[in-house]
């Protein structure tokens, strides 16, 4: 590890061979070491899962010209543990995961793999963020992404952060000239209507495939869902306590005899 | 689906061939019609994991003497949004996860399939709970759990209760003569301190096994750690809001050019 520059821990769930993480990437290799930890495979939809009933492997490749690079064969979230225990020996400055080929806005925070990785960090007190476009092709014009990705980097490396920073953030389909700019929200109360789309094989036995419509409930204005759909890219602050302290009050009431 | 019962979805992420799905069969089979929808196989660590990038298999099985039973080659997640759509065809009156052979306390509610399944059903908008034991053995003593899961369960249903309540609740390892009762409580700052096991395979290759240990950073009074370590089940409320409204706040200031 050269001296005296940041360190920028970089992973994601499409895998290193994706795109997104190529741009990820190129938009932060100005801002300090490089070290890119990511799956080597695609992980889309693994929300928060590590590999504890099979072992791991980890091999250094050549992705990123100039750019040490390892992939691995688990999760977001195995990434992210393997590089701080067996790469880095010493934790990041940030962590920084996507650019994720497709949006993970409202509730997909909870099954989305690009943000279990940065939540893998925040716990680690490494302030991270999970970066989305919702551009979700292979060939995404990442050119506001980028610059997005280039700003909250630059923004997070120059200050003093809270040790459990961790931001979500999403980016709009727009060129440059259209692009407003970001916005600080909340995640949208949101979810995934689910349908399955039922088959059967060749030998006559069913089987299913997930498709879903997304349902957006919340009529507020300062979502993310919202901020995106007026052309800005969305910053959501993600928390890693997970208590409903309002829900704990409120039982605490009802069911006094258990307080 | 016979009239007037309620419906109680049950699930897990230890396989449908667990003994703690067998024991949380057993403890609600007097509340009402009992479906189970459950992994075919093992399914720990598997967070808020979805199965997109492969099709799902759906199989009736005989498991339960009396309970109409389908196996699932998915996730927990996957489970639960499979019985909503092709199963059960609305929504159960809750749904009961568990019980997990080993804790979901503290931080361990984002790796947990245990949890997942909950979280998923609470998305529907059905409350639900996850239940996992601290006892990790296969022939652990359900005794004390069954209790636990019989009482919040009648609880559940005989409340009109808040329509996104998810409850993360464990039972300490203990007799029903030590048992205290159970305790409200909020997630305890804690996380795995990873280590990982790095072997060579008989073709000199290094693979790498994932062991930690638990850190409970919380000193708090108010935890499920603490409650557990008194001997009560701990019973968190859980929140499928991530944004941290706080640190939004902070952004806006610190970064106010953005709000």
């Amino acid at each position: 590890m050269r001296k005296n520059l940041p360190v920028i821990l970089i992973t994601n769930d499409d895998g290193i061979t994706s795109p997104g993480i190529r741009a990820l990437v190129e938009a932060v290799k100005d801002l300090g070491q490089v070290i890119v930890v990511a799956p080597d495979s695609p992980q889309s939809g693994m929300g928060h899962a590590i590999t504890i009933g099979t072992p791991l492997r980890l091999d250094r490749v050549e992705v990123f010209p100039g750019v040490e690079s390892w992939q691995c064969s688990g999760t977001p979230a195995d990434c992210v543990k393997l590089a701080h225990d067996k790469i880095l020996h010493a934790k990041p400055d940030i962590c920084l995961s996507g650019i994720n080929h497709g949006a993970n806005h409202s509730i997909n925070v909870i099954y989305s793999g690009t943000m279990s990785a940065a939540m893998e960090a925040a716990i680690e007190g490494v302030p991270s963020i999970g970066f989305s476009s919702l551009d979700y092709k292979f060939d995404a014009d990442f050119t506001v992404a980028k610059t997005v990705v280039h700003e909250l980097a630059s923004r997070m490396l120059a200050k003093e952060m809270p040790e459990h920073i961790l931001l979500n953030v999403n980016i709009p389909v727009c060129t440059p000239e259209d692009f407003k700019g970001m916005k600080i929200c909340r995640q949208a109360y949101a979810k995934w209507e689910e349908d399955f789309d039922r088959r059967t094989d060749p030998r006559g036995k069913d089987y299913y495939w997930m498709v879903g419509k997304f349902v957006n409930m919340d009529k507020g204005t300062e979502t993310d869902v919202e901020a995106l759909n007026q052309g800005y890219a969305s910053v959501v602050p993600i928390k890693i306590d997970f208590t409903d302290m309002k829900m704990r009050d409120w039982l605490r009431e009802e069911w006094s005899d258990m307080s």
